[in-house]
């Protein structure tokens, strides 16, 4: 179990990369370039692991969406049927996406607090990459990408944290400040502009120059170390000004998870982020993995599920159904 | 298992006798008197079955609102310390309120739907009590009462009902209107000026002159038959229109009330009455007692069980407890 198991959710390293001597993606209009750049990504991948590739105008609306609730591509991506495309491997803990932004963006993920991990698997791809096509780099400014925010080592580290205490109290504000004052970032769920729903944040480097990827790496470990002994703390604190009613709140909400015939995507997060809180607080067992229900409950992987369209009508009860069904299984149950 | 399950809670017959010769409580000034039909009350229950002789200046407040919440005393009755006494069988199916209105009100409960059973047995002891005192009684008139709706038979014979589909459809009202034509009554819960709480309605005779016991009696248990019938059909139309949102209304409720922490006497009461709702659509599965439940769940009820005081917010937090316990205990299980 991780020291910072119930608030670290995962930990995430994307590297932006470019061919040289090809246009970024918004100043391209060469169908040969792109499909080149699309060919050389999908050869790495074969020199890497097992995966499956994607070009998006192959791929239906719900499935887009569907690989974009589970974090595996970005908005903008789901929605180029041009000549965006993405190589997701088997286990889903490495994809790349190709012809978004920049040419490449290579994203690993780990299901815990381990950067160097995400970063080392992002890595071996890269290496791959550079041994097949000429990456766009410069001595003095590093790799060169589309937004000059990326310039340098084209690397983004970040983790996403469940932080409920800090939410409740409002303590997460100026946590936030100071964050941004370490030139860091913090974000929504799904990336910049979206909402920290379900008290979950994303914690980031702002910029990739001027710093080594070591450097970027320790230096978001670092904060995200600082955040979690904060919510540690506010959770006792909120335990013991809340005491019963905390209980109450959280017991209610496992309460609706588990017997609820209707239920929307807005209620499962909040209510599965209290029930998160209460497995931390050891007031609720469940020996699935809740985060992974929460995606599969979103509206496309729901219909992927079901094997059928469903209208958001259908899709509540189908939602209610599958929590009630994997909280059973789960091993679930009130303390 | 009765025809009317689910339906009908417990059938009531209640008898309002007084002593020749002694004026009527309200015009009674006589402390001896006041001692005298008490004596002759209790001598009556020795008679009778195993009893418990209570006298209202002798109970606390708790106490005495502990027996005003199951029913076995009024409201009045409750708060009359100066000679209000009560004789109440050990299995709590009979109760003899003294020197309220009348001298005497003999009031038998059946759990069940079953008048006559009431009758009989209130009639046992109004027998031994005739053979006691002399009981003010006139050929013209029957048996003469403090109130004049009370005189001849001096009978309130009641069906308690549960009757949430009618409730939900609205259709309860005409049906109300309909029996007060039939010179019937439906009043709440709690008697007289008391309101429909938990969708729970008291249907009995209005007058007790001009009719005998057994009129009475087929009277109110024809009526207390169709209102039945209405709620079973209204039951079926509540189900096809509502579907799935009305299993998830009655499913939450029986989240709420296995996993809340807090629980206020009038969420129980909002909760269980879905609950018994859902026992009777055979969604939810409970061998308790679920009436008795939200009776020992009453304030001073729940203060006698926690065996000392408890403020508002304790009794909520016990509340719960108790409900959760129960709950569990009785081989409760969504199905």
């Amino acid at each position: 179990m991780d020291k910072y198991d119930g608030i670290v959710i995962s930990s995430r390293v994307r590297l932006a990369r470019n061919v040289e001597g090809i246009p970024f993606p918004k100043k391209l209009n060469d169908e040969r370039a792109f499909s080149t750049i699309m060919k050389a990504g999908e050869d790495c991948a074969k020199d890497c692991f097992p995966y499956k590739f994607y070009q998006m105008a192959h791929l239906s609306t719900i499935d887009r969406q569907a690989i974009f609730e589970r974090h595996l591509i970005s908005r903008e991506l789901a929605v180029n049927t041009k000549n965006g495309a993405v190589i997701i491997s088997d286990s889903e803990d490495l994809s790349v996406m190709i012809n978004e932004e920049d040419h490449y963006r290579i994203q690993a993920i780990n299901k815990g607090f381990d950067l160097q991990d995400a970063y080392s698997r992002a890595s071996d791809f890269d290496n791959v990459l550079a041994g097949r096509v000429k990456l766009a780099y410069s001595d003095k400014l590093g790799y060169l990408t589309s937004c000059p925010t990326n310039l340098g080592t084209g690397m983004r580290a970040s983790v996403m944290v469940f932080l409920p205490a800090l939410t409740f109290s409002g303590k997460i504000n100026s946590i936030i400040n100071s964050i941004q004052q370490l030139s860091l970032t913090v974000r929504g769920v799904y990336g910049e502009g979206s909402k920290a729903e379900g008290y979950t944040y994303q914690i980031s480097n702002q910029v990739s120059l001027g710093q080594t990827e070591k450097e970027i790496i320790d230096n978001v470990t670092k904060v995200v170390d600082v955040v979690c002994e904060a919510e540690i703390e506010e959770r006792k604190n909120l335990q013991s000004i809340e005491g019963v009613r905390l209980t109450d709140k959280i017991m209610r909400a496992y309460g609706t998870l588990t017997n609820a015939y209707v239920l929307s995507t807005a209620e499962l997060l909040e209510c599965a982020s209290l029930v998160k809180l209460g497995m931390a607080f050891g007031l609720v067992r469940f020996d699935g993995d809740i985060n992974g229900l929460i995606i599969s409950c979103q509206p496309a992987n729901l219909i992927k599920i079901a094997g059928k369209n469903l209208n958001a009508d259908e899709r509540d009860v189908f939602r209610a159904e599958t929590v009630r069904k994997v909280l059973k299984k789960g091993n679930g149950g009130n303390v």
